[in-house]
């Protein structure tokens, strides 16, 4: 693992890392926050799962997360959004390929060989930051952005027990019914719609939901609402009487200035969980 | 004037905005953030004052100015570091030209016609968001990172009386005894140093400091401590007595993360200026 960069923040460390990926094949890039505590032993940790076109870097920089993260005692994670590089595949559209790897183990070409984030953040990932950093495995949380919040949804439900506490802002809900989903599930998966099911957080949580809390956030003037398709998790949230709070947003759109405003509320929400 | 964008933030409104200006002879871009209690009536500003190679997003994006600018009532403007456009003189250096403007008007070719971002900050962009906006331009504000360091800093010192704070983060505090400086006056204004004074923070703190209080920060471990010559200014300060803090903040570096960690102390310090 390589250290790229190294930044003081709020106390802690605000770190980047590079390493060699099995999961995806390729070099992968992270950015970690460390807050004060971590020099004294383990400390609870956030994921934080990005969107569309994002990297390891646009959360990490623009949700301002890091300073609310500090005031609890808690890292936060913020992986690529997929696989990289020139020998990765990739396509011209801004929703498919490298940027857009929609939390799945691909199992068709040209994606297969490499566009493993689920792997990777079920397992690589996890083991890696848990052997080199001052980390408490036994509390984790999970969040995300838009096809962020898509894969802190479907893990959290794909990993039952690993997550204390799961958040979305503007989560891509139902990918199985959107455009933002079906394109991606047949490129990645094929056209075999049962496998599209354990990466559809409605579709989860209308089967199995969580045993613990949520936490979602939508804007009211996203610009994405039809894509996101938020109320037909929202549906199966309370029908399933899941633990939670899905909530609208007046006049917020899909940006991170809409994160950045609920931000403080996520990490304590998550926080409340993690040293409950 | 244009709107480009508009996006809900912490019960307000930023926007991006963009306008022909007399004073650069370009079409300019900027950000205007405006607490929610601007809809019922004028509110004080902070400008904020960006960076070499920076444009109007980076601190509206990364600086995580607005909650904290939310929480106190306060517009926040964040104005672009130069003219732009095709028709504009550049220069293959990341330190001259475009996204380098160093907050003076320019007297020498090829940089006179639209380098002009003294006349385009005091005069022309206020008089603007006054016009357009419901802004207090009585209660002003100034602060700005670097290279916006520099500018808060002179700009303040140029114009007493108009703002009722001035604050910078790693200033450029001496440019006519650094390399960030001294190149770029050159181009600018010519070999004539009588010229360059009243564009150096440090000397105009020597000559005649300001009525109002200052705050700079100085991360510790700035990867630029040679090119900014914070010790200068803090010299200069103590030697006038001028009501200030000048505090070196361990571990820090140039970065965002460092802007981010004490902004909340850096709107909290003008918000008690300016509602003084």
């Amino acid at each position: 693992m390589e250290l790229i960069s190294e930044s003081r923040c709020f106390d802690g460390m605000q770190g980047v890392y590079r390493h060699a990926s099995a999961a995806t094949g390729c070099d992968m890039t992270f950015g970690l926050f460390l807050p004060e505590e971590a020099r004294q032993g383990p400390v609870p940790i956030l994921w934080y799962l990005s969107g569309l076109t994002c990297t390891h870097e646009n959360a990490m920089t623009k949700a301002g997360a890091q300073g609310w993260a500090a005031e609890q005692g808690i890292a936060l994670v913020f992986p690529d959004t997929s696989p990289r590089g020139e020998g990765v595949a990739d396509d011209d559209a801004y929703d498919l390929g490298q940027g857009a790897g929609f939390y799945v183990n691909a199992t068709k070409t040209p994606w297969a060989p490499h566009f493993r984030m689920w792997d990777y953040l079920a397992e690589e990932l996890p083991a890696l930051i848990g052997r080199e950093f001052a980390l408490d495995m036994d509390r984790q949380a999970i969040c995300g952005h838009s096809m962020g919040g898509h894969g802190a949804l479907t893990l959290a439900m794909g990993l039952p027990g690993r997550f204390t506490s799961v958040s979305a802002f503007a989560p891509i809900a139902n990918p199985s019914a959107s455009d933002w989903g079906r394109k991606q599930f047949s490129a990645y998966l094929g056209e075999d719609k049962t496998t599209w099911a354990p990466h559809d957080a409605t579709l989860m949580m209308r089967e199995k939901g969580l045993d613990v809390p949520v936490l979602i956030d939508q804007g009211g003037s996203d610009q994405f609402l039809d894509l996101l398709r938020p109320e037909a998790l929202s549906e199966a949230m309370v029908a399933r009487r899941q633990e939670g709070n899905f909530r609208v947003q007046k006049g917020y759109d899909h940006s991170y200035f809409f994160i950045s405003t609920f931000m403080e509320d996520h990490v304590a929400f998550h926080a409340e969980a993690l040293y409950a």
